[in-house]
């Protein structure tokens, strides 16, 4: 952590802490400067950044105050768990509602992708070119499942950059984290099993069940920590459980991130129950804080933890490369990915060892933070401004979507019908359970900066949230 | 079809009907002109191509005669049927027999991919870069499944070129043909199914038959028009068949070709059961006669046809684009491939709608056929010079496989093993059926023309196939 950031994090801590307050104003830089020994110019960019992350604002000629957006809407309420004994079935209701999201014209608030121009994908392009031009064409036989070595060399790295050990043998490159996901869960279900996810949790994962015939027990959460433990622990004791597919890092749709303490006793819980964990760790580059969290991983030292991941939020949408460190169960993984397609393709993982290389990875990953949080700050004061009075909204501290929990009578399928008529998408929450329970819950997208569009989007929406609340 | 192959063509068929006999002097260059009203350059491109086909011998001063190679091995006999009662159990002998084929230091005859020299993957890697520089960043989220329009397009012209009329909203792009045919399987079984496949199949159906818990019942073939009709016809009327999984040009292994009738015959069959049919067509580009054969597909009309392919065997390994045209099963496979992987490789996708609209993808396949058959000659060549007496081979028109019978003595997994001690991989015949019967055959990879060892490789595998015949 460079020295500003530093800075930034203990202010943070202090604001969240109570010791700062809405409107209260902090030292200015020149006093700050001089109290803790660092150069003017540190305080500066610490200030900066938190002015970026929505927490200080700065005045004319007046200095820096702690932000009135600090006053976010209240969080939601924690999610209780839920055990099914049929197999999931939701797909029908994902395609029929999310089926036309993709369409540019609409503003993508319930889109499941960030806007394609954050990232790179000009420079992308050049290091793809540049590394198919110089291929060795016997790669495109000797590079298939699992995966091309100088990719997995680059991943390793980054695995080493967090403290969690990954050996490369141990990767298997995808088509996606998707299909990473989806390789896993096979590898340790048979249809008809029971599986942990959290509660809400993303429709994909809920599909990958169905697509599998699995049923589902949604483990209780809360909107800032993520899954409770001791819920997941009373389920195992009383229910067969075959794996887990959670997501402890700035989890969709919530945002939350667990704590190192749960994922800690999270990983002891696993060990104890002999128990696999599919860890969806997709977002976690995507931190608003000082550091990176770690992965439930880092703390398995049994080899239960499949750790899926990809470069499709952080870097290259489009290119289909993910990963999974599959622990003990990778010569499985490999071998059902050599059977369900074979092998991720060269051309994308050319590129991305190339662009990992040389590309300047970690560069557009702090632009990108930056951006993602600034829109947040933009978005939490359009939902307290413009939303019917109750609704709470997590305050995610990584990743790029908001949980909204609306007043009891708004109807989440209503809305996004409504929306829709305005050319509005929204991710409505029923998509978000088996049981289709957080019916007035709805996940908002915060990816999209550069959307013209956006806060008068938001202002259409929360108006028809007040009237369906009527 | 051009003039000189129009030629060539007829007199392959005076051959084959033995009008022209081994040995015969066939009309000079200047008579075959004046007889046929044709140019001698017409003639001299007929007689070239027959050359390097293997049918004509060019003689210094005294002519063209037909190739002492017509007298080719005898083909194996016809393969029976066989119906399992328990899923299919394949996996981990592949696994374990072709673990490490795909190392280059083997003479790569048990490898199911022809040699990556074959094709033009620097004016790929080309197309690719310019396609990727101009690309527009939404089309990484508008062309999620069902795949790149663009592409999609360029392969719906190819379907028109072929006499097969496919509508491009019944394409679906794929990771390789491999995951097509994996979701058309998934689309219309469950587990416990009967699913139909030649005698001998290509190992990786029975694998994807085991992944999903199917059953087998394996079809008798002919080995040079591959499945028989009428036994399809008499399981169907026994037997709850619930799709049939087959490849009607250039079987792997047979290389057999089902005549245009047959595929009619086995059309009006899906039609009476409304049983639908997952057609692998990965080869039909790779004929050696003088038209394009036509998939199954083309006789289809009532949609029951999953016609499945990809450009890894022809143009483009390593890049995972395949495809399928669904049929009525569209919107299932295109759902199924969304929960599954989401999305085919943008980069991939994009080079290859550049390469086919302006690479000249065609004359790349005229030039690969071309060195497929010859190579096919000269293995077939030193396979009746150094095989044991009783050896029977197929006599493919197209692919780059060949299937041998060998004498009842020699089994296959020992003579894999010697072979892989003298560095040669080779594919045993136990690895294409669910119950092994294959114990003394073997598929002979000739797709590699360009390997400096593979004659002397034949002349060893055919002395140890010797010893063991002993």
């Amino acid at each position: 952590m460079k020295r500003y950031e530093a800075l930034a994090h203990e202010i943070a801590e202090s604001i969240a802490a109570g010791q700062l307050r809405v409107g209260e104003r902090v030292p200015s830089v020149r006093e700050a400067s001089r109290s803790r020994g660092v150069s003017p110019s540190t305080v500066f960019e610490a200030y900066y950044l938190l002015e970026a992350r929505g927490l200080l604002e700065a005045r004319p000629r007046a200095g820096y105050f702690v932000s009135a957006a600090v006053g976010r809407p209240m969080e939601p309420e924690s999610a209780r768990h839920a055990v099914s004994d049929h197999p999931v079935a939701i797909s029908e209701l994902v395609f029929q509602v999310l089926g036309h999201a993709r369409n540019r014209t609409l503003v993508p608030m319930g889109s499941a992708f960030p806007s394609p121009a954050l990232f790179p994908l000009p420079k992308l392009a050049l290091a793809t070119g540049k590394a198919l031009r110089r291929l060795d064409p016997w790669r495109t036989v000797e590079d298939l499942s699992p995966g091309s070595a100088a990719l997995r060399r680059q991943i390793g790295l980054r695995y080493l950059g967090m403290g969690c050990g990954v050996d490369t043998e141990e990767l298997v490159i995808t088509n996606g984290a998707m299909e990473a996901l989806n390789l896993c869960l096979e590898s340790v279900t048979q249809p008809g099993d029971l599986v942990a996810v959290e509660s809400p949790t993303f429709y994909a994962a809920l599909q990958a069940l169905e697509r599998r015939g699995l049923r589902a027990v949604e483990i209780a959460t809360h909107p800032r920590t993520g899954i409770d433990v001791a819920a997941l622990a009373a389920v195992l004791a009383q229910h067969p459980v075959k794996v887990c597919w959670l997501m402890p890092n700035f989890q969709n749709p919530l945002g939350s991130l667990m704590p190192d303490g749960a994922k800690q006793a999270l990983v002891a819980l696993l060990a104890q129950h002999q128990l696999p964990l599919i860890e969806d760790d997709v977002y976690g580059e995507l931190y608003f804080g000082a550091h990176k969290p770690r992965p439930a991983k880092a703390w398995d030292r049994q080899g239960l933890v499949m750790h899926c991941s990809s470069f499709s939020k952080t870097l290259a949408p489009g290119y289909r490369v993910g990963w999974v460190a599959a622990g003990r169960f990778a010569r499985e993984v490999a071998q059902r990915k050599l059977m369900s397609s074979l092998a991720a393709p060269l051309p994308s993982q050319e590129g991305l060892s190339e662009y990992l290389e040389h590309g300047g990875y970690d560069r557009h990953l702090r632009q990108l933070r930056a951006t993602l949080a600034r829109h947040l700050h933009v978005v939490q004061r359009a939902i307290a401004e413009h939303f019917p009075a109750g609704t709470r909204a997590t305050q995610p501290e990584g990743g790029y979507f908001v949980w909204l929990a609306l007043p009891p009578q708004v109807d989440a399928l209503a809305l996004h019908r409504l929306a829709l008529s305005q050319d509005i998408s929204l991710a409505p929450g029923q998509l978000f359970s088996a049981d289709r329970r957080f019916r007035h819950h709805v996940r908002i997208n915060f990816g999209h900066p550069d959307h013209p569009g956006f806060e008068q989007a938001l202002k259409t929406v929360g108006t028809i949230a007040s009237a369906l609340k009527r």
